[in-house]
């Protein structure tokens, strides 16, 4: 298998909204429960940690040997961009610009907590950088503090890579980054080679994207930038982070068929939000819904499916994925 | 097998937009082409025919005739409420008073044609009456004409069925009768017995309903009120008649189930607008999904279905789904 | 002025969403601070509590008191049916017949405090009602039991009304009362003289309803529904409870028209979330949009504007909007 | 006044849609009619004309003498990538190398009609260019096709410029080039000083971009890429096509606002689709709308709303939009 499945933590915890603050029971409450639950999943082998929250100066060293002991690594550290207040209007591109420093200082930060962890990847995930009413932001400054603060966050070491998580929308009405096209005009205007792009396949299908079309324009092109991918599932109106096989069964496999098309290989982590559900169990049956596409297609072969895109012809296409669900009849 | 499967006869000629007007090609130019495509149909055996357009005073015999002729009977008769300008600011809700009794005779026309073609459906698709811009329509007033003309047309005959068959949006940004709760409301005031309801499913699920959930509003209550069933599918943005299977098959799934647990039973009819496709080759294929899905559900047994409902468990659900499409693992 | 303005309480408090789960910061933190805030707003003359959280049996005397001081009345007791982990999987509607039991007692509680407070109004925002997945719920048995339980609250007191709030989703991915036409269906189910129904508006615009057809279906046909009216706007893909005025004005003006033009009177209450926002500036600023738009609807006077929609025209209603909002020219 | 007035020439046609095949009415039928009803409205100095349909070689002496009288100027030639069968599965995309070589022979005539025509703009609008299935397209070599076909045609002569105009949706379910993003994606691949951006803003808006962004993000950049705008409005879920001040009047400020702030000048040109309403009427109404927005624009001033901007304050923004459509108060 080519693929290595991870898991956001907080999947292991009590999931919360805006309605049930303290979130709505299960899970752990400490990083070693969490932890400890993970470690049942068969077949996840990654687990990321949020800056701050799960990871720090004065835990780098227990959380490390901990991730060890349950044979898990670490695959990602997410920059703590957004849990706190002081976000509220902004990280990388807040207007104040004491916060714009402090937002690049935190990213630094999570690159050396990752290099000390072995981890590669930071998910610089800026949500609150965005506007929720119109004439409230400046788009141009906006944009070139992101540039700005990108840039100078890449050079301060170049083992570890920055991710860039698009999402169009939650927390603020708009988020700056919203498309798969305006991040890869983003990194491109950075252009540094620790700046890749991280696909949340819910991300991309709650903009409306298809989320196969994305891994196509962000793999299949010269410059391949798709460095890492997040999969959950949702209706399409929002980031609902719903178990991957609940709503969208053609989209998956699409997807995960020019994953493989453009050789795409790696992390497929869940970041699933299970609120009203058993976070193991989640975990548990989103890989193996992925695990069992991913197996049909490798049984059925790229060049099948490839010959099915050649046809060019919805009945075509429709049929296949009859057959690839309920059998040839 | 307790259903039977029809479909539109437009699916066998060339479906147009706006924006090619002279349809992009394919199907049959005459209602005799069209016919013996539809013929061609492993499973099929009902047509849903278009008034004035496909049927008229002047064809009927003809078209009964050829009907029979290949073993096809006329399962639906649509009222022309919205192919000619004249209905463009809306039929039974019209302003105008002299268009809102034009539209009462529409449709007692069509009843007429119903009733000699031995067919006991008209579908009462008023898809004009509506609103485009904000502070342009009387909606209180509206409600009340599409009420009158409703309980007037209903009282022409009592042995055709008016079906109303709601829609949220298209030909007008706003149509009045929108979701399954409003179709309800209005046939309960029109207190008619030949009036109830056509559910089509990209009807709902483009008005964000799921369409199981309204099969259930509408015939698991005390009062019956679902009569016919259109199938096709979208991406729950606009009413893309695409074809079954190919975007949402949970959804369908779910919407299948419900229609057998709540007894509905007769006619599951294609209206799908292959624009591009073979139109004999989309209604096939459509009903082979159909079929199979059907055939699942049947091998699996609703006891067994509402056992999984009585998890009110995600996580159960959404296995149940992967044992459904891909076997047990 | 025939309205009065209220406010739900929590305006004036910290807002959280579930990445910031502490709250954007500002506003009060106990009570006595956010009902000072509340004091400081021109126009506001009432305030939404919610059960358990500000009003319960310890302090009731002391908030009845405190709200007096203020100079401002309770508009509306909030049953809570939403905030703690017990209600994840529903109230009245939910499988375990002991929450369904502990739901109906939390209404009457809330119902015997508002009329201890000389409130009428109870808010029954069942918004955990619902389902997250297909295949997850039995919509028969749910809506039965949001039936029964309503007749059975209903019956603890006649001299309280209980308003149905209906939502599409959020909580939930699904709530059950989701539409106006369901809403107006359960209450005619219920058959209670005391359950009406509360508009939010934002609630009715991320439906994909126009709020001001939602006023007329509830008001203007011969048994009225509308008790109570909430005020937000949002991007109509979300409940963003963001400010009156922001986005969406010839809605906002239709819908104040239409509330005059049916009858209704009492209370316009805002339901915002002024996440990053200063709580009194954004109820001030909310309220003098509404009442500046009700002020230029009196001026310029019910028939007029009822020329404009008898017009039918779509030009004419851009038209009088371009004078509404930039005078003529 | 910097901004020139423009609109589609069948703005003065009747109207058509999938259902009323015919149109709805009203409006010329010759090009000599649509020009004469054209010549009526106030402040309109330009007309698009669509190539073949509108201008060919057979006719175009005519159409450049006809619009001289009526002193219109042709503002945009719109490429026939669209309007007749043979592009159904694409044009510049389409997998039939025969059908793309085609698509760019024909993008060279009009290059070759506008040229003649003293008009510098094409429109190059790819509708067709999508899919409307998953798993039908190949998204890499279609993207590919994109950038030789777009090439190949700017070589043709550098005195006409060609405008990509994106949509996400319709004619397709899916449009290849679909957001402003992966526009400019597309131009800086293609690299042609003579390929700019067309921005229209119901195609923006019903992408759930907010256009006053997009602007900044192509005209506020270091490259300019914004050449050319469309103006119109819808309910933001589909390309309504309807007359400009109709639903979102604070997203039309904030679009002509930064259209100022980033120096365009040029064209702003109706696009709009009158179905049910009198053509001339519609264009004279929306031209009156933009006209008073940006008259008001100008009285306050930029710097003045800059600073609203600079506030970054909800509150600041929805007061100044109250300011600005009712008064101070």
């Amino acid at each position: 298998m080519e693929y290595k499945f991870g898991a956001c933590l907080p999947t292991f915890a009590s999931c919360a909204d805006r309605y049930c603050l303290s979130g709505y029971g299960g899970g752990g409450t400490t990083i070693e429960e969490m932890m400890g639950l993970a470690a049942t999943v068969p077949d996840l082998s990654g687990i990321e940690l949020v800056g701050n929250w799960h990871i720090n100066d004065d835990n780098i060293e227990k959380v490390i040997k901990l991730t060890g002991e349950h044979r898990l690594s670490i695959c990602m550290v997410t920059v703590d961009l957004w849990t706190q207040a002081k976000w509220g209007k902004g990280s990388l591109a807040a207007k104040d610009p004491v916060t714009r420093k402090a937002a690049v200082k935190e990213i630094k930060k999570a690159m050396d907590w990752a290099a000390s962890a072995g981890c590669p990847n930071i998910d610089v995930w800026f949500g609150q950088d965005g506007y929720d009413y119109h004439l409230q932001a400046d788009y141009v400054k906006s944009w070139e503090w992101l540039v700005e603060g990108l840039k100078e966050a890449a050079d301060h070491r170049d083992d570890v890579r920055l991710l860039v998580e698009y999402k169009m929308k939650e927390p603020r009405t708009h988020c700056f980054v919203s498309t798969v096209g305006k991040a890869i005009l983003l990194i491109e205007e950075v252009g540094k080679k620790n700046v890749k792009v991280l696909l949340d396949s819910g991300h991309a299908s709650s903009a409306l994207e298809n989320p196969a079309e994305s891994v196509a324009l962000l793999n299949g092109r010269k410059e391949k930038y798709l460095a890492y991918v997040h999969l959950n599932d949702n209706f399409h109106q929002w980031d609902d982070d719903m178990l991957v096989g609940s709503v969208h069964l053609p989209e998956l496999v699409e997807m995960l068929f020019w994953l493989k098309k453009t050789g795409y290989s790696g992390w497929l982590t869940l970041d699933i939000f299970p609120y009203r559900e058993d976070g193991v169990g989640a975990a548990t049956e989103s890989i193996s819904w992925v695990k069992a596409v991913l197996e049909k297609i490798d049984a059925i072969g790229i060049k099948k499916i490839e010959q099915v895109l050649s046809a060019n012809d919805g009945v075509e296409s429709v049929r296949f994925l009859r057959e690839f669900f309920l059998g040839e009849r």
